[in-house]
């Protein structure tokens, strides 16, 4: 152990007497937070100065004051970007993460197509979840490690631009959640929040759409925990004077169909062209509105959906898709030629035992499976299989007969599809009768900026 | 930040899942805590795992088995004497530390001529607090740091002994102690039980009686405080198979009359020949008789009391004192002549404002006034100045009347004795009638082992 700084005379705080006054439950002040996140970005303050302050914050929680600090702090631990050079309103939207979840690849042209300017800073997938980076890298030379100037000049040229996390965003938020993966301090609310807000605030947005998932998929089984979550983000952006909505939706079984890179790119390209699973049409057309709405394009989340279906109607929604594959360097014939996208080797059928209804898909397991195949991470050093996956044939309340495929497994080991198949099959729930009560699509909708509907 | 060990399969146990299971409020098993303790104590688990779980556990708080256990783990993290070859009771005393509290220095050779075994490795002062160490080696010569081998040999010689914390003792507690001390972790009864036992009971005692202070020079000011460690210190004591008893005992005004180092020897020897001030006497013959007590030496409390002031009028507890100073290196004429003990330059009286009793003493204060004259130590590395100190004319209920000297301040700085003269007018409370109901020397005893009185 390396001893603690000694407190000097032009920082009168110590590290220590943070923790304490953390740990005995009291708020901590604008100033002791900046203190410890400048502290420990810049290498002042210890790990295990940290560590304990971050246990301290898990078990004492902090106070909604305290939460904004927290957030403003990452997010000026590194680089802002300023967008202010752009006319349009600039709203992104962020997604907790699940299973079969591609809107984002959907709602940033639809969204730019509509007059939005939309800077999306996304991530990868890990754990059960898919990534929207995976997903888009599936499209042969789509790069999205672009510099920030390269990233400027794509929302230039056609108002949205997906990329990774840069070095320059939120390097408090990077260095902490290393910290926060080794001590079992990911599970706090407050500090979710703060990490989701550093770096989508970084991204220099007037609005802010939530997709809080909760169901057997999602992070937050319980809708209270997902909601808690969702309120907390929504004040946080709120206090530092963005336009904030969360909605809290389904994650009990995937969204749409298709789970996996290049199948969930294909998908896409079908919703983008006017078909599409319902449920992801349904998710995509109200985000979409929300987002028209926190960005002043519609003065109702109805007027927002329609808006939405219209610019799918028109192409202008793909157009706009095509424009930004072009410009980060993907082959776009896979818009019009979806064969080109990576193919698995293999494919290989789950049918069902018995005839009946589907009652449940146990979700997480399913999202495992796709990544068993090799389509997502275990750690974040694995790379990914862009070809293999799962397409659903049946989905909760589904009628199915004995022998009729639930699901197709998209393989390219078969070693791996042994057990894939193995976690699909026990994934199913099949029983004499549907769900009596089909959970809905969206559970609520949390924001206090605007009118809902 | 360097990452954490990969779980082996020779560990199944993972550092990360220890730390979430008791953030999570569950019960660890010992396994569990042999694992973070010798993995902490070989480097292992780095720093920042083992100040998350730290804070987890004084958040959390820990089980009696888990407390146990820590102990235990700790305990076994180094050498455990083995004392068996010697046929007395080994009986020891700890004091969490007070004020003028000089009974160790009194209790081991009584508790020797009386026929316990009494191996004893002290402290050194910190903040308000004195040390034993620090006691011992204003005797000209005495030396506290034996090795494992000389430390038996006076044991094997005299019967009792006195020395400082080798290497070998609970490694795991001094580097825990370290990362405790900047983390915010200190103040937990659950750790500071397993810190104070893992190192007493690697002293390879059979009996162990504690000496838990409350009051305004205490480390807890509140009794219930006291008494929850005093309880927590004699269950895990129990557990581990030793005879315990724990006295809460009154440290709201200075134990004795006599503040600092060389001062304190001579208060050590003036009880030793029979006379010193009636508090300590007090103190010592009833911590003696549990000593006895817990040893099999006294069937009774009563009857342990008796014992131990036939010690002191027979002369055999002096005789023992001086084998040991002898033993031990140090210059034994200063017992039969204290004015060889270091003596400071300059002597100032502080007298009362006005007349009246004594209502009270901010003990704490009067601590931190001898630690200021340079009696004891700010950080860790500081050197004490053994002649200094505070001599008390007046204690709690004592009548004075107007320019009698309250106390008087021995010193070697005319600039240090002036800060600590304004402390201690500050700490004196003088009121036109004494405390209505005076503190007990012993608030209580707790023990489940034998039966009190």
């Amino acid at each position: 152990m390396n001893p603690p700084p000694e407190s000097t005379s032009a920082s009168p705080i110590r590290a220590v007497d943070v923790i304490r006054k953390k740990r005995d439950g009291a708020e901590l002040s604008r100033t002791e937070i900046e203190y410890l996140v400048r502290g420990y970005t810049t290498g002042e303050i210890p790990d295990y100065q940290a560590a304990a302050w971050l246990m301290a914050a898990v078990l004492r929680g902090l106070t909604r004051a305290e939460t904004a600090a927290l957030t403003d702090a990452m997010l000026r631990s590194g680089e802002v970007l300023d967008l202010s050079a752009f006319p349009a309103k600039k709203v992104d939207k962020h997604s907790t993460g699940g299973v079969g979840d591609k809107t984002s690849l959907i709602l940033a042209p639809v969204a730019a197509a509509g007059g939005l300017l939309v800077p999306m800073i996304s991530g990868r997938g890990l754990g059960h979840t898919g990534g929207t980076l995976d997903k888009l890298e599936s499209i042969p030379g789509f790069n999205v490690n672009l510099s920030v100037l390269q990233f400027c000049r794509v929302l230039e040229s056609c108002g949205c631009a997906m990329i990774g996390q840069t070095a320059e965003i939120a390097p408090a938020d990077r260095k902490l959640y290393a910290l926060r993966d080794v001590t079992g301090t990911v599970e706090s609310p407050y500090l979710i929040c703060a990490s989701i807000m550093s770096k989508k605030l970084a991204e220099g947005i007037d609005g802010l759409v939530l997709d809080v998932k909760t169901g057997s998929g999602a992070f937050m089984k319980k809708e209270e925990d997902a909601a808690f979550l969702a309120e907390l983000m929504v004040q946080t952006g709120e206090r530092m004077g963005k336009k904030m909505a969360a909605l809290i939706t389904d994650m009990d079984q995937p969204l749409g169909l298709r789970v996996g890179n290049a199948l969930e790119v294909e998908e896409v390209l079908q919703v983008l062209r006017g078909g599409g699973p319902e449920d992801l049409r349904e998710l995509c057309w109200e985000l979409a509105a929300w987002m028209f709405h926190l960005g002043g394009l519609a003065a109702t989340i109805t007027q927002g959906r329609h808006t939405a279906e219209q610019l799918i109607v028109s192409g202008q929604a793909l157009e706009k898709f095509r424009q930004m594959v072009t410009l980060q360097g993907g082959d776009a014939s896979v818009i019009d030629n979806p064969g080109r996208l990576p193919k698995p080797r293999h494919t290989l059928d789950v049918v069902s035992p018995k005839s009946g209804y589907v009652k449940a898909i146990q979700c997480e397991s399913v999202g495992t499976a796709c990544v068993i195949l090799g389509g997502g991470r275990e750690k974040k050093e694995d790379s990914v299989d862009p070809a293999v996956g799962l397409v659903l044939h049946k989905k909760v309340s589904d009628r199915v007969t004995t022998g009729e495929p639930l699901c197709t497994i998209h393989y390219n080991s078969q070693a791996l599809a042994d057990r894939a198949k193995k976690l699909v099959e026990e994934s199913y729930e099949i029983a004499n009768a549907p769900p009596a009560h089909p959970r809905p699509l969206v559970h609520r909708v949390i924001t206090t900026s605007v009118e809902a509907n």
